[in-house]
């Protein structure tokens, strides 16, 4: 029954340098399209993290998830992987670039598949006070 | 016409004390599922609630819906029933647990039918800084 | 592909006077409707403004969309035309109330036609630490 | 005994609108030192006030003062004079300019002679997120 | 040499409930001097601890203190302590109400003698969002 | 007269990546002392640094200080120093860790000799939600 459905967003947190930077394009373009978050040497941020999973509420529990499971594979596949390092050069930032948006696509590939019974609803992400991405998958696209 | 709609979100809050506790589990199992927050003496959060509503602007007042009456609902329906209080009391949970996503859901239930010609969009809660929960009725399924 | 879409939320602020009144409505109504909002000589707000575009994650950059570029049209469009202004004395609010809903929807007719090769989501706006405002365009009429 | 003291800070709010304006300055002065807080039909906030009184902690009561009752006191002899008005036509600031500076130890002047058996240790005020005052009294000047 | 000393403030969390009551006075004092704190079933907030040393900073380290000597100290001595229990059972409070003000006091004892080659200068406590408790020991005294 | 005294806080950000290492250690005292925070490419931190200044409420303007020139003071000298850059290249590193304590003394050096007829009273600094650190020059040795 519909009225069963609810979300629950979880926050986590990883501290990471990185740089705006594309190989493809030449360091006057660069400087163009990514300013200063170009600068040769990188900068960092303190990522804010929202995970968001929906589905039903269990009758017995009451929950739609045990937290401590989201959380376990969240700081597994995701925070240890990302917290005090170096994006840029992170195998999954190969072929990429480290902005927000490719952050919550990743985010969203590394969680997907190991959601326990539930559906993971969107993958949230505050780079800076005034900047947040998010990804939702196929969803977003029938809006 | 579609460009009349907006949302008001309002934020409230209430303090309260609660156990997550199943009576249908074992101890062993409650302590499994719900971990510390099965402690035998309860504990409690700062709850903070955003009901949204949806609806028409008005052309007079530009408002979608008066928002002291907004008030003097979810205070009277919600705030002065949960507000220092313990949860695990209300008769509201005398038969599921006291978890983010029934109170999201119950909360909904209190207030559905008490909005004025506006629609009750959803119900969100932040249990802890780092855990939130959103209800939003039948809607939520046809995603 | 679906895939490829995301949203990008940037946030903005300003500071601005206003006072709630509506000329179609007695001074006794207005009162009545806007309680202290009414107050003669008005009052003011620190304005939190969150613009949402949504697109393509585009393969060269990573991005959405150049949030410098985002950042120029709503400094020029929004910010420096509200920022330590008395909203009431706005050209765009002559003949409508400095409402929150007003005011989300004149922001969103204000930037829809400026986007550069992206779609504005919706525009969220905090008046109070108790009071946020969002406004879709259509898009929320088939939610 | 020394062990016996610990400082209580409440938390207050107003919405309100001022303009920066020094009649005894010229208009072209006016403007250089005040910038845009200088516009003519003035701007406004959401303030935050902090209250701080310091005092023995009562061994029946365990609190150092009845929190409600400076709430009432801050309430009545502050937020319900400035809260949805115009600072600048309060008689507090006939003689002087709005300015956070100001409106702290207005506001202090406006409490230390109402605090009930207890100590008023300091005035605290945000007025936007980048702005904050802080007022002492005599105190300040023997740090 | 005093250009050498800084503070390092670290924040921590716990949630717990508890009821405001003193048995000293009558159930109608207790109703008078508490409100809705003295709620007979008690209620919960969700504590955020403030840890304040001051020291010399190592020329070696550039630190004050070892950040993960001090969590280690105050997850042991307190957080753990508090975290999802009910206040009112704690034997620090067998002869005392469970105010903020004896929270921070209570606090300040526990950390004092387990601080390693640091001063404890401060601990503060967030109990609502419109309420925080400092202590400082002796200190305070000769402000 | 000591009640014309009033401090003023003001808000700034930059972004940065940093890797405490002291290169006088050796690699595995290095990595016991600033655990992941060695990690060898290092990673960053939205940084939030307060700058309280502390003066006389000048009669005319109502203000210590001009905000206009204190913002264009810090964004000189520490802001657009450190901002999208790596700390750890920064040549007042050069001897020393980019630890928060180096760091706030560090930005007191910066600005204590640039204040316009004001006095500087404290620098603080965020690095991240549960790490704030406070000079205050020689100040603090006599608190």
């Amino acid at each position: 029954m519909a009225h069963d459905i609810a979300t629950v967003t979880r926050r986590y947190k990883f501290a990471a340098s990185h740089r705006l930077h594309c190989d493809r394009l030449s360091a006057a373009e660069n400087v163009r399209v990514f300013g200063k978050c170009n600068n040769p040497n990188g900068h960092g941020h303190n990522y804010v993290l929202f995970v968001t999973v929906r589905g039903r509420i269990r009758p017995d529990s009451g929950a739609v998830v045990d937290g401590a499971t989201i959380d376990r594979i969240v700081n597994e596949c995701v925070v240890k992987r990302f917290d005090h390092t170096d994006l840029n050069l992170d195998p999954g930032f190969a072929n990429q670039t480290t902005t927000g948006e490719n952050l919550v696509r990743f985010v969203w590939e590394l969680l997907v598949k190991e959601m326990p019974d539930v559906e993971l609803d969107k993958v949230g992400l505050i780079e800076t006070r005034d900047n947040y991405f998010e990804y939702r998958g196929e969803a977003v696209a029938c809006r």
